[in-house]
């Protein structure tokens, strides 16, 4: 590490709504002279969308083309390669601003550049707004209070996992439900906590659906930018 | 509710950088012609001193005068009072913006105030940076990927509920350590995770303090704004 390479930026913007930037993430991203970010098959990228007015034509952009995570070998390959990328922009002295959704070391894809990278150059993290806070906040429940546990857990962690949080924890985010939908609905039946869960689809996005009353969510599977929110009787 | 109340705000200011606002946040305290916010003994507000730059002589300031929650009792007759306060400005037509340290709904005094107020007022939260997010950017210390789960508990909740997450969660985040700081770091040793703990005090703030190294973290009472961050090794 010299003094003239560049610093790694992950940079959080939030989970959709563009005024969820903080004003560090704004200021960081334009004075970057290059912005990485991971594009879908179709070659969008909701992070950029979300800071999409800060950006300029004189950046340098990368984009990363990501695969479906399951598919780990080529997960890897695509994060060494994006990682090699970013290597020679670093190299040559330049900054490079990686842009998140959400928060970058919250289930970020930042992670693994982070792991590949931060040995070799300084590195930096601006934290952004979770899709658990803005959930939270569309739909106005309080997470916790006082002596009150978190739990957040994937639905992929596996039910017996996500039972036994319903049955010891005061409070559950239960994340990335998707195609576990269902099985999510009868697990908050069963354990007597569906009176105590919102779910909550795309928070501050353009479709964001919020339902209160899980009699009327669908026992189907779902998107994977959803969550339930589990929460107290008692702090609402 | 008519159309001539005004609208309660929770926003959150975010851990300590007032650099770490949202612009929404800030677009919301501008525009509020009254500002309310806790103050401890000695008249202070953490949360002010934070949005203090973005507010302007014309805005109604309404401090809360707030002491230790141990004393519910007490606590609940200063949030009535408050309540009350804010009742006469929102039934006149003023919005009221209480500014939050953190975020509004993650073990934010704002939860009173919104039990009170909700049913009478229109309500509206903009999230803000928690101390978690801000512990692990500063740390640069990755909470979680892929599969994790995530317990997030006050040490007030018990040695015994800490050993069991520390045993059962690959990320394990322990909120207001103060005085229980000296037990912590046992469970951390008798649990075998003290290798994968970071300590991090007033993320974000002038007096900011990471103890990535936990023998070298003296085993006595520390400060309130702390936390441990204990991550999966494979993550960092």
């Amino acid at each position: 590490m010299t003094a003239a390479t560049g610093t790694l930026y992950g940079v959080g913007v939030g989970p959709g709504d563009p005024e969820l930037l903080t004003l560090k993430a704004v200021r960081i991203i334009r004075a970057a002279p290059a912005v990485a970010y991971l594009t879908n098959s179709e070659g969008r990228s909701q992070a950029r969308n979300i800071a999409a007015g800060w950006l300029s034509p004189e950046q340098l952009e990368i984009p990363i083309p990501m695969v479906f995570e399951t598919d780990r070998n080529r997960a890897n390959q695509i994060y060494d390669h994006a990682a090699a990328t970013l290597t020679e922009v670093l190299s040559a002295g330049q900054d490079v601003v990686v842009l998140c959704e959400g928060d970058p070391l919250f289930f970020g894809s930042f992670i693994h550049l982070l792991k590949r990278l931060k040995n070799r150059f300084p590195c930096a993290v601006v934290p952004g707004l979770t899709s658990v806070g803005a959930a939270t906040a569309v739909a106005a429940r309080p997470l916790a209070a006082g002596n009150d546990s978190i739990a957040i857990i994937p639905a992929t962690a596996g039910m017996d996992k996500l039972r036994q949080v319903l049955q010891t924890f005061d409070s559950i985010v239960i994340m990335k439900p998707g195609r576990y939908r269902p099985r999510i609905l009868e697990l908050l039946h069963q354990t007597g906590r569906i009176e105590d869960a919102v779910y909550v689809e795309q928070a501050t996005r353009r479709d964001q659906r919020i339902v209160v009353e899980l009699d009327n969510l669908e026992p189907t599977p779902g998107p994977y930018f959803a969550l339930f929110l589990i929460t107290p009787r008692g702090n609402a």
